[in-house]
């Protein structure tokens, strides 16, 4: 006995959402905006054929690295980086700017005042913290201890909770920005910075401090020319890009600020996006994955409409 | 009772090897040529300041992705790469090359006779083989299924076994090079070409072929202009890099053939790498990470001394 002869006929089953879709259709209250407090702009000189060359990087919000984004306000209200460049980009790794002859103590430019020293202890963020979301097995690698992944405020990170020890960190993925430094027990300042243009290494967690991410103009770090000297350095200082600024939007005139909101990493559109980032079934798949690195999972930023 | 009294200071200890440390130090024996039947040798025209750019792809060993690789070398003998060009340049994902006017019935260049046309199962190799080195739990990202990663041949994949099912695939990493295709069930020929610049998309993997890795001048796909259209589509036909020349290195004049070698997957110094690379000791890192995703292993290059 088919029920199906008195059935009108079934619609056509609408193709999934791909995860571009979920997040043009989220809803105005499913974004955060960025305060211009919280943003950065790098103004690089020019491209060869003239088009202006901005970045915009979202400063990491509490709890973590908090030190060292003190000291990235601290240096760029001191225009500290303007006439710098950038001055490494190593295929798969990172591009770094600063100050290009920072490890030479003659040439070296005087940091401002008053800047902060943070031990390495505070790599990692020593008490639990509320999580956006939690994308449990989704990140890479399962380590030796039990970890998770999840959002804060926008931003990726791992931890590991057992009854008697919870710590959570910043983890690298594409985009974000970390300071550099030198040998241990040296933890940077903030004034050398990179951002990762290569898939997620890992290995650097809890090894280096993440301050924030490239959230706009990531194509002008990622697609500069690979350096020719060790870990991608430009042994010709001609192939630096110079840096004409570096300022916190809110010290702009108002009419330069950026409004730049992020997909609240708590709210329904973006659990949504995050699952189709790990499960394609818009047209063009055929198998989905199952699961994502977290890394694969990029938190969408928007121009406020 | 202190033992220490009438020992003598003990050895400063070695820092241990980085993992390019590791490489430089492998014995002769721990490398495998790679065949010039295997290689491909694309010579893309010089950059603007008139530096010859050339790129190396190994092609796929069996069992993976064989109809692909054989339509490649019919189109290497067949010089149809020759006057096309790479016309996409996606940040985070991939660059893409072949026929820009491929989609255009009217514009497109015929392709050579007798190529191949393979089923999306393809995609995957339906029985065991035999794993050069097995790392578990490394791979990202652990899915629904039972999923383990390892290399074979100089490539990385992953696969599941259970008693009654067994299947592995290539996987997507920095560098591989996969073909391009339209919507299922097409499965591309290998005529568009791409490669991964950007974290692993592992959404792409069993949904596209995997056909080789790049393994010299990747920089001249990754720091290209990223495109500005759609996927990252060259708009103006005047950003496309022209390809002079794609050929099967074993077909160059012998002087002209690279002779290059992979780290063996196999050996005993790839697994002192791969460790290395997942718990890094050298001087650097303070915390090792306890495990790595398998495209931050990638297998190690060298021109033949």
């Amino acid at each position: 006995m088919s029920p199906g002869w008195s059935q009108t006929p079934a619609p056509t089953p609408k193709p999934a959402l791909s995860p571009a879709e979920i997040v043009a259709a989220a809803p105005a209250g499913d974004w955060t905006d960025i305060s211009p407090d919280d943003l950065l702009v790098m103004t690089l000189a020019p491209d060869a054929s003239g088009k202006p060359r901005t970045v915009l990087i979202q400063l990491m919000p509490p709890p973590f690295s908090q030190g060292w984004v003190s000291n990235i306000r601290a240096l760029a209200k001191a225009h500290w980086w303007d006439g710098l460049s950038v001055y490494r980009v190593q295929d798969n790794y990172v591009t770094q700017w600063g100050d290009a002859e920072g490890d030479d103590a003659k040439k070296a430019k005087a940091l401002p005042a008053g800047l902060k020293t943070m031990p390495e202890s505070d790599y990692t963020y020593h008490r639990s913290i509320p999580l956006d979301t939690r994308l449990g097995a989704m990140l890479s690698p399962p380590n030796t201890v039990s970890h998770f992944a999840g959002f804060v405020g926008g931003f990726p990170f791992a931890g590991t909770g057992t009854p008697d020890s919870v710590s959570n960190w910043p983890i690298h993925c594409y985009g974000m920005v970390g300071v550099a430094r030198d040998m241990s027990p040296n933890t940077g300042t903030g004034a050398e910075l990179y951002t990762v243009i290569g898939h997620a290494p890992r290995h650097l967690d809890r090894n280096i401090a993440l301050a924030g991410r490239v959230i706009e103009g990531m194509a002008h770090l990622s697609s500069l020319p690979r350096g020719p000297g060790s870990l991608g350095v430009y042994t010709d200082a001609a192939m630096r890009v110079p840096i004409v600024s570096v300022r916190i939007a809110s010290e702009l005139p108002a009419a330069q600020q950026p409004h730049v909101q992020y997909l609240s990493t708590g709210s329904a559109s973006f659990a949504t996006y995050a699952d189709a980032r790990a499960n394609r079934r818009d047209p063009f798949f055929i198998v989905p994955a199952g699961g994502a690195d977290i890394c694969n999972i990029p938190v969408p930023v928007r121009r406020k409409p």
